[in-house]
């Protein structure tokens, strides 16, 4: 059983844990937080071990009653791997411990590429990151834009890509951040960022991606919109692509699937823990395919889709499982996805 | 002086009255509405003929004390020309009366293309529409497209649109609609409506402009984020043609205007009636050329951009002005555009 400390236990770690407790070759050495609140309070009533992230706080959670079982310090030499999960930015200066204390480190989406080996999407690059040391799991963005064009690229050969990405707001835990009315260009640049991200996953695609991204009042997902130009495919093919993809599923409008709420509210009803949806969700009505540009809309659960990446990626950077295929129905079956 | 009858008073009427009443060739002969609420209280207090659209509602506005001058069969004979400004739908349906009343009308962009003669945008069909009867002008929407598309056209060739629309969700004054929290694909299926709406007013775009639309939980404005293809161009030459663009401004991120919410926050500023912004708002940041393709963003606000169209259309349909650009030129200098 390889051991994994979650270092940062929010709106990731918390997932991560969770999914790391759920798979049969793994398990959580530990979770840490850097302040005594209700998500602190739940880890430990959940069983997880719970260390002070920053030692001096550790009398923090003792005032405050929490069990606490230590600091970083006392727990990192045990861990086969952390998964940072702090928020973006604090994963570059945890690297300096993480290297210290010669342990394997993956960092999130919230790092900038330069900082690691390598950057991980279980489909592109889990053969790449197999064995390394330091490795960043691309934003859900990414992750997203990934998958989907997986699939494109499995039928025919990308051209060009463009995608605009509607992104949310906040998360809907998050109080402090906007708009709540109102349409941001973020960046108002163009392009965004996003492309060269995707590329830090599929270098092939350099040159060929050009991403933009707005900001709206919304809390529940993000949503693309993708133009792929390719050498040549038909609407059959990406969609019996899509199908064959994990981690990507087809929602129909006409069935009531017609709005990022529906989809949370499917979610809610398939049962899954904090309405995560892992998987990406391709409106089916959307796919279309003009003069040989693939065309379709497809929403990201912000929270959760990088949630069985992290899993893959711990995988193959302690070369636990050599195919990526057999790694990626591993995880989908311990975490219950549909696909 | 050219008399116009304003037939619905809402959202749309009620701008249209009041760019008719502040240019120098034509008045105000009445306005409309179905109902004696506030916007009809405030239309006879602002000194305008109010009619009964419904001839058996006048009662309803004497009983509530509104002073109302008769029904709209009363006044239609003296009128020059209707504009229509009644919801989507019901202005298809008034052209029977106006036919049978010979009276020339505008229908807005809520009806659709078929019913009407032509296509209004100032800039692109205003010469088409010279003495016509029966003309629409488009969406608020299709005009912020065509007013970049001609800015774009001014200096290169078209080779193909794409257009991400991210629409509001409802009016300010709106409280039945949505979405509260979510993005809605509308329509699901790709592409969405308002390429082909462009083609009405811009016949040889057909087969070139491929748009999509997804709908937000905010009320200011729309947002497009837009990418042309050319055979040629550059920055410079985009913004240059963008300035000498009548309606259209442009704004900086850098400069404060980083959301639909900030450009309000300054049409609020400039003093403007209701916070209109009849000029499109182009992100100066947002604008450029890669690969002889343009892209930028620019913010559309939905209840006004299309109130100085209807009054050149008024001008091309009744042969007040042959010159397009000299009517522009009075509207917007009647109106206090910016440009």
């Amino acid at each position: 059983m390889v051991k994994v400390l979650i270092n940062g236990y929010g709106s990731i770690g918390k997932r991560v844990a969770d999914a790391v407790a759920m798979q049969k070759d793994m398990e959580v050495l530990g979770v840490t937080k850097t302040k005594p609140d209700f998500e602190a309070r739940l880890a430990v009533e959940k069983g997880y071990k719970l260390y002070a992230a920053i030692p001096e706080r550790k009398p923090l959670f003792e005032e405050k009653g929490i069990e606490i079982e230590g600091t970083i310090f006392d727990v990192i030499e045990e861990a086969d791997i952390v998964v940072d999960c702090t928020p973006g930015g604090v994963g570059k200066d945890n690297l300096k411990m993480y290297k210290e204390y010669k342990v394997k480190a993956i960092l999130q989406g919230g790092e900038k590429a330069q900082y690691v080996e390598d950057n991980f999407n279980a489909l592109w690059s889990y053969d790449r990151c197999y064995g390394k040391d330091y490795i960043r799991v691309v934003s859900c963005n990414t992750t997203g834009l990934c998958r989907i064009l997986y699939a494109i690229n499995s039928v025919t050969d990308i051209v060009k890509v463009r995608a605009v990405l509607v992104r949310r707001g906040a998360d809907p835990n998050d109080v402090k951040k906007g708009p709540i009315n109102g349409i941001v260009p973020n960046p108002p640049t163009l392009p965004s960022h996003h492309g060269p991200d995707v590329v830090s996953v599929i270098p092939e695609l350099e040159g060929k991606i050009f991403t933009s991204a707005v900001v709206v009042p919304t809390t529940l997902m993000h949503m693309h919109i993708i133009m792929v130009e390719t050498t040549g495919t038909t609407r059959d093919n990406i969609i019996e692509s899509i199908e064959k993809t994990p981690r990507i599923i087809t929602v129909s409008a006409e069935e009531g699937l017609n709005s990022t709420a529906a989809i949370i509210e499917f979610a809610r009803d398939l049962g899954r823990m904090r309405y995560d949806l892992n998987e990406i969700a391709v409106w089916e009505e959307s796919i279309n395919v003009v003069d040989n540009e693939v065309f379709l809309m497809q929403a990201i659960h912000q929270e959760s889709d990088v949630i069985p990446e992290n899993i893959d990626c711990i995988r193959s950077m302690l070369e636990m499982v050599d195919d990526k295929m057999k790694s990626i129905e591993m995880t989908n079956k311990a975490m219950g996805l549909l696909k």
